[in-house]
């Protein structure tokens, strides 16, 4: 089976990987000719090219995966559509999945949406990694095309992922709270740690920050590209989860306010039970 | 040297598995017989006992580690003073000091207030590991007795800790910050994503949470019963802590609001930026 992907990042790049590992035939497609470079020497992709018509037998590719910024998946799908095999499939791996099915397969029918929720923490063709897929969800949409559908499961299945069938809508509500609301409150511990003024305590907590404030910040202090672009192709959900988070908290603090230790006890331990129906 | 540790949980019981390593005669005080005999069994003391006055050699002990819950170490001091030679040092290792090291150098005039920052996702003593301690800050507060402090510095930068004086209350708001806020606020994520009603979006959050909502939950969804001491003996600082970064968070969700896309990723850029002052 030959195997393309276009945008040659993270995840990108983990995939390739993972797929010419499987045996198959992977061609990468990427603006930067540094990046096809790096792709080919650390066997990421059989070929890499800059330009999708510079792919050899593109028409023959029986999986396309498009893994560049959630802005241009649209603008590739488009491209894509014009060149490629009647047969062929498109998918691609954006963390919204409303402002990309139904405009993607009014564009070419064969789009199949999909999610592999993979660490997002570092950028680039640097980071990928064999096996960053194993045992992690991915969200396949369902489509009217299950031929298609069927392939793409396969091939999430074939890397270890846990695939689950979702629609867009249900499934941007659902990332929106798990995975987007994450990166926002993160961002803003930074900031709140960062705004404090007095010089002395600003020494302290920036010299005695350990894995407590690491971990709670990772994806706050992600990709600021990344994390700007699920606010504006999920901004609804995200509203609606940030406002009942400000809820939350605010709970939380007036029971610190009115020194209510027990209450703050029970908030605790129903968030120590809570965390594992999510982990 | 002998050395005592008062509470064997995680802290307790990982000091002991570094301080036996180091060829040092290590004893032991819990209220649980069961934990006395895991201890011994692990080799994270030589010698565990339920009763104070059961400790052979007691009047010999150079340095005793108070590593009970925050509201013990008083009591603890307070029991200690009446029966420890007079050349005997105690610390603790409370993520507090304003609450504590004042009043238990009143109790005790060589006592030393240390907070070693190790992990605290895990509960008991079955968690105890060697070099929990290595590479990770450890305040030690000033005191006028400069010997005790010394022997005191000494014993935790031998377990490979990065050790810094800071006052009482200096230390205190700067853990507010950095260590006491991430615990509220990963606790209010869990709450609200579990507050969320609808049943399908609720499945397929609690089916697709990953490494991001994982780590950002980390300290939210630790012990509890350590949250509530937190917040209940750092109050005043975590108050001024929470109510910055409310406002914070109130910034960041006006910018989603007005779908100012370009401020939510500036925004997003000082965060990464200054996240790496921290960490």
């Amino acid at each position: 089976m030959q195997v393309g992907i276009v945008g040659l990042g993270l995840i990108g790049g983990s995939l390739g990987l993972d797929l010419k590992a499987q045996g198959r035939l992977v061609w990468g497609l990427s603006r930067s000719r540094a990046t096809c470079e790096l792709a080919v020497n650390m066997g990421a992709v059989d070929i890499a090219v800059t330009e999708l018509l510079d792919v050899p037998q593109l028409e023959q590719t029986q999986v396309i995966f498009v893994c560049t910024p959630i802005a241009q998946v649209i603008p590739t799908v488009q491209l894509l559509a014009k060149y490629v095999g009647a047969h062929t499939v498109i998918t691609d791996v954006a963390s919204v999945k409303g402002a990309i099915v139904q405009s993607a397969q009014g564009i070419y029918p064969r789009f199949i949406g999909s999610h592999p929720m993979a660490g997002t923490e570092v950028q680039g063709i640097k980071g990928a990694q064999r096996d960053l897929f194993v045992d992690r969800p991915c969200v396949v949409c369902p489509a009217d095309d299950i031929d298609a559908v069927d392939i793409v499961r396969s091939l999430w299945n074939s890397l270890g992922m846990k695939v689950y069938d979702c629609d867009p809508h249900t499934h941007d509500q659902a990332v929106a709270w798990i995975s987007h609301l994450p990166v926002m409150l993160g961002a803003s511990l930074i900031h709140a740690c960062h705004q404090q003024r007095d010089a002395k305590v600003q020494y302290f907590a920036q010299k005695l920050a350990s894995s407590g404030f690491r971990d709670t910040t990772r994806v706050g202090g992600g990709n600021p590209e990344l994390g700007r672009l699920m606010a504006e192709f999920n901004c609804e959900a995200l509203q609606i989860a940030l406002s009942q988070y400000q809820a939350e908290i605010s709970l939380l603090a007036q029971m610190i306010n009115q020194e209510n230790w027990d209450a703050v006890q029970n908030y605790l331990e129903n968030a120590q039970q809570w965390r594992s129906l999510f982990v």
